[in-house]
């Protein structure tokens, strides 16, 4: 067994086993000198440094590691990213902020359909290459468990290839890698006219290889007005979770489609974005206990008001905060700017933030039982940051205090 | 003679002597295939690659530098920062989160008063080692020239204490540093009821000593109600004037007091904040071309309305971005950070920013025949990006593209 033992440590971290909400969403659990213990990569205990020091037991292989009475958080869960690309788009970038419109830029070969056409383009390794790369740059702001979704692929080979990059990113960084299949992200070319034609290749041919593969453990759908209607979306929804799949939902984006509503019915895990929920879909959220998954950095990148998270805490709702990693809308694999976005443009608290990229943000992908707070049986994945409490994350603007990243137990990023 | 030479770079750099105005501010030389001559750290030659490789001369001493197609932009002048003091205020950033006000701030003994205290008890050596991290941070973000502001000492010794470090940091650090005294930063406790009194002080005691010692080239005051008026200020700047400091003026950042007025009046080269600058402020600026130096960091950290840069570049007042660098309203030393807020917060176009975080920001310190363009005659101070334009210090969110950082031809800083 290697036992390791994390001293001088002012941790804070979320506690509890159920996703956080209301009130608790901005309870935080602080030891102001604290230790932990990891054993084989699994904590085993978490409290006062000299409680936990006492219990070292003679004969296990042991390593120190001294905190230097910084502050200790979780490892961040980043629960909606896009980062398995071929190309950036950084020239459609400038086109927007010259004013064009998303329509203009679509015409010119731009937007979600240029990111598939570099898909099909690149070989699996050339995108294992720059997947990995973009992993392993979140990672040192302190990402140690990541979703990433498919749906740049939009055909069932180019969507296994997706999966199956994203998958080996998995086996071949440490992050712990979450994989979701979102055929549903676009209607491609091919299909343009016919949604429903395109709704039944999903159904009938793509969903049923991911799930025989088992290449996926959630199924995404984008509902939004032009894209997949309600009705599609639920088609899908309904069809993925027969199959095994946990479901989430890119909902009410740019307009009220009912997105949320249809996610909290339908039992989806989380719905995502929701930069225009309607309150009756956020009484829906909250009542379901879906988890809505905010992109501040998407709102901050597309010039847009934030998604109401207060109104969402007030209302009850478990909030997560994560990047949207995408070549598009938003081009970040910073969960240190994430975080202080929540704080500076949402007005989250602190604590509340914390609990948004950490223990609800685990939730959201199925992982509450295995990571996203410092408690005895979770994975020893912790960060330890430049400053004294998470506020840091906010109060250092535009810079990463993140100095050094343990996943199980392991360093593996130290930058001072 | 020590040559070298850059090339295979997608250069990007404003052009001209004087500060760039109107719709100059937006104007940017592009060389898609360029490159660049630094001769014993000044630039000798730039232009498309062909053209400067013919100029090569056979038996100099030469080194090539592969820029790797990538974007080559000339090194950030970060034209306002408070980067030397003793101690963080993160509980204090805190508590402002939680809603308190600043004057109970004050009361709890923090503020700038409380970065007084911690420069009083603080060993010149503790102040030199705490600043110099700090200018190699942002050194690592792309600036090659900062200034720093004294004004956490408040009393003459103290104020020279700080210049000397401020000067030892451009001494051993590869930073260009441009000190500034800012005796006027705020009233310390011992004049609290006394305003008249301390300025007598700073005209009769610590300005004379600051320009018979020649530690500082510019002279700053905090021109606000609460603190220094406009009368006070005036006779401040007339002074520092007659004793040969150049003039800057925080004008305008709470309250409307013709601040901007003041400095135009007064020939100052930079007006900075300027949050609550007057439409008659920002034509008083335009007819003296005076620089206006924003602080947008500072905005996004206190939760305010951006500076009005747009209405400024319109109005033709050359317009610079700085970082603000301090322990208590904005603390981050990324001139990145601050280019993504200049674009995406306050409305500036990629071509904007630029010149206002080279050229511009070098003229707002009286460099602007030392650096902030890439230009014959100029400083070798450039930034190798990871990305084809420099949107991709916007494009990146959250996320610094600053590659290679060079200063006067050496590298100074490689991350990849």
């Amino acid at each position: 067994m290697t036992v390791k033992i994390f001293r001088n440590a002012r941790i804070y971290t979320p506690v509890g086993d159920a996703p956080s909400r209301g009130l608790d969403q901005g309870m935080i659990h602080i030891l102001e000198r604290g230790a932990l213990i990891s054993s084989d990569g699994i904590i085993s205990a978490v409290g006062p440094e000299e409680e936990v020091l006492a219990l070292r037991q003679a004969g296990d292989a042991e390593e120190e590691v001294d905190c230097g009475g910084c502050c200790v958080i979780p490892g961040f869960v980043d629960p909606h990213t896009h980062m398995c690309f071929a190309a950036r788009r950084e020239e459609e970038f400038s086109m927007r902020l010259a004013g064009a419109a998303y329509l203009d830029i679509l015409k010119k070969g731009g937007g979600i359909l240029s990111s598939v056409r570099h898909v099909h383009a690149a070989s699996e390794q050339e995108l294992f290459e720059r997947t990995r790369a973009l992993a392993l740059s979140a990672l040192s702001f302190g990402t140690t468990t990541v979703e990433i979704k498919s749906g740049y692929g939009l055909d069932t080979e180019s969507e296994l290839k997706m999966l199956s990059v994203i998958r080996r990113v998995g086996r071949e960084t440490p992050l712990h890698v979450v994989p979701t299949f979102m055929g549903a992200h676009a209607v491609p070319e091919a299909y343009r006219g016919d949604v429903d034609g395109y709704v039944d290749l999903l159904v009938n041919e793509m969903l049923p290889a991911v799930a025989e593969q088992g290449v996926a453990l959630f199924s995404d759908v984008f509902c939004e007005e032009g894209v997949f209607s309600p009705g599609q979306a639920r088609r899908l929804l309904v069809e993925s979770r027969r199959r095994g799949l946990g479901l989430k939902v890119h909902a009410d984006e740019v307009h009220d489609t009912g997105g949320a509503a249809l996610a909290a019915e339908l039992g989806a895990i989380s719905a995502e974005h929701l930069l225009a929920a309607s309150d009756e879909g956020i009484r829906a959220l909250a009542a379901s206990g879906t988890i809505a998954v905010l992109l501040p950095a998407t709102a901050y990148s597309l010039r847009k008001p934030y998604a109401r998270a207060r109104a969402m805490i007030d209302a009850g709702v478990p909030v997560a905060l994560a990047t949207d990693c995408n070549p598009g809308s938003c081009f970040t694999e910073s969960m240190p700017f994430v975080f202080g976005l929540g704080v500076m443009g949402m007005g989250l608290s602190v604590g509340e933030a914390l609990v948004a990229t950490t223990k609800n943000s685990a939730h959201a992908v199925g992982l509450g039982a295995v990571c996203g707070t410092l408690e005895p049986g979770k994975n020893a994945d912790l960060l330890v940051l430049d400053g004294d409490t998470p506020a840091i994350l906010a109060y250092h603007a535009g810079v990463s205090p993140v100095k050094r990243v343990y996943k199980k137990g392991e360093r593996v990023v130290c930058t001072a």
